[in-house]
């Protein structure tokens, strides 16, 4: 387990445990209840699992009495966040995602897309299943969300002019909104919404930070990828401030060699501090929410263990 | 408008046109409402339209107390039977769809795919706003049957082994699981589901006849495309069982020309005949059982010119 979560389990009593083993039960099934059409290797990438952040803010927002409905709503938050990892390993032509071949690579694209399509739909199947009628109408709200920063993220590709708040926005529906609904699917309250909101977003600035800085060997590829592929970042946009020059950078045209240098030129304005900075203050930001929502000691407790986990990551 | 279409149109009453507007409104909403996105090109394909069965089939199920409820459902559906064409158009590299160029063609496969999950979270919203918990239920049952028949072409691809019932179950999951919940959504009724069920079988058959005997200016595509992607379909099956030299064929070696002589071969077994005499089957038993479901008698009549519509085509 990686360390934010390991901290959590570390520090929570045993019922969170034991439900986020069941929300990997339930991920496992519905992988391998389709592995003659996906594939060995698939299923294995699928279920070889990530940080299960999403699933985790679920059950904890949810707290105890939880019980069952934050098991399924973790899970389909869980394939959702599935789905479109599937689907960005098609668009990006990764090789390998956490150290294991992508689908897209594993079983070809045409295969991938609909891989994809499938945990998509699974989610809405499980959700609506149980009648769970609001569930349904957040997570479907999040994932038009998402394909919305999807394609905004293509529509901005390689455009050095965009704004701090254009990128802010993108990464608003590209992430922080899956991580609100997490929140609001364990517990429908305004506060969590913004705690989810501002914690997703410090974890993609963070991960904006990490494209830069690396190191490789940590974050599983080199340094510099997202902007190889045209990704407009804040430490970019930050680091610009400071050296307009960058702004001249030809990325479609970067070898890996050049996209290192140019990582080395960004981090030489002190962008990777800023934007970490700003990352934390909105951590901190979001922690003080958490006092304002009403909840067990222990589930504050635990939510801002999550919460500082994901700045953590690598530093 | 497609013949099919404009047979039901004529024989209708006024409120069948008037919530077919709607639909077609609602849809271009939902499009338009994404155009800085999606790009100017995309939106024209998808605000373009198609011959909308799936729409009007939850239209003529649910009747004219249907409401405002069936016109949501319809545009539901529709808008999961277009995130499918956009991702199949992705898969399949195709550079037309209905004579436009599809969205893959004309803002790329990143943003196809992205658009593609946008139009499928867009559907879920739309019932999941409205509280529809059944309609949700039924439509993300069929997503799930739709990706799985995705993956078995995909998987099935290239292999001319494969049996008569396994091409029936993958176009069950493929095509008629869509009709089926497109009757479903209109009026949930046990009759009417196996009604969807063969009216969307016959249709997929009739569409495998379709590839093998063009002709290409109606059908907006060479002959035997499907063969050269590999696609196993009923005519390659029946017609092999006459002349079982056709299982040597190397589906992935076919240039236009052999594709063309293959089709050819299959038309000369009688194939296409005796595929379309069992889809034309298929519609009788489809028709019956709209006898036994109660409707006012337009309802009956006009479901029943639908069905005639699907295997009329081109014939």
């Amino acid at each position: 387990m990686p360390p934010p979560v390991t901290a959590v389990l570390d520090a929570s009593s045993r019922w969170l445990p034991a439900r986020l083993g069941e929300v990997e039960e339930r991920l496992r099934e519905v992988v391998a209840g389709h592995g003659d059409l996906l594939g060995e290797d698939a299923v294995a990438t699928l279920a070889a699992g990530g940080k299960r952040l999403r699933p985790m803010l679920v059950l904890l927002c949810a707290g105890e009495p939880g019980g069952a409905a934050s098991v399924r709503a973790a899970t389909a938050i869980e394939l959702i966040h599935m789905a479109t990892l599937v689907h960005d390993d098609v668009l990006d032509e990764a090789p390998l995602r956490r150290g294991r071949p992508t689908v897209a690579a594993s079983s070809g694209r045409p295969r991938a897309v609909a891989a994809g399509d499938l945990l998509f739909s699974r989610a809405f199947a499980l959700l609506a299943d149980a009648g769970e009628r609001r569930s349904v109408e957040l997570l479907a709200e999040a994932s038009v969300a998402l394909a919305q920063g999807e394609l905004a993220q293509r529509h901005d590709a390689f455009d050095l002019t965009i704004s701090e708040q254009r990128y802010l926005d993108r990464c608003r529906l590209k992430t922080a909104k899956l991580f609100e609904c997490a929140c609001l699917l364990g517990h429908d309250d305004e506060q969590l919404r913004y705690f989810g909101a501002d914690v997703g977003l410090a974890f993609q600035l963070l991960d904006d930070v990490l494209d830069v800085a690396g190191p490789p060997e940590r974050t599983g590829k080199a340094r510099g990828t997202d902007l190889r592929d045209g990704t407009i970042t804040l430490p970019l946009i930050e680091a610009a401030r400071a050296d307009p020059g960058i702004r001249e950078a030809d990325l479609s045209g970067l070898d890996a060699a050049a996209a290192e240098a140019l990582c080395d030129r960004i981090a030489a304005t002190g962008a990777l501090d800023r934007v970490r900075g700003r990352a934390l203050e909105m951590v901190a930001t979001a922690k003080r929410r958490l006092e304002q929502a009403s909840f067990a000691p222990e589930q504050r407790q635990l939510l801002g263990l999550v919460a500082d986990g994901v700045v953590q990551r690598y530093s």
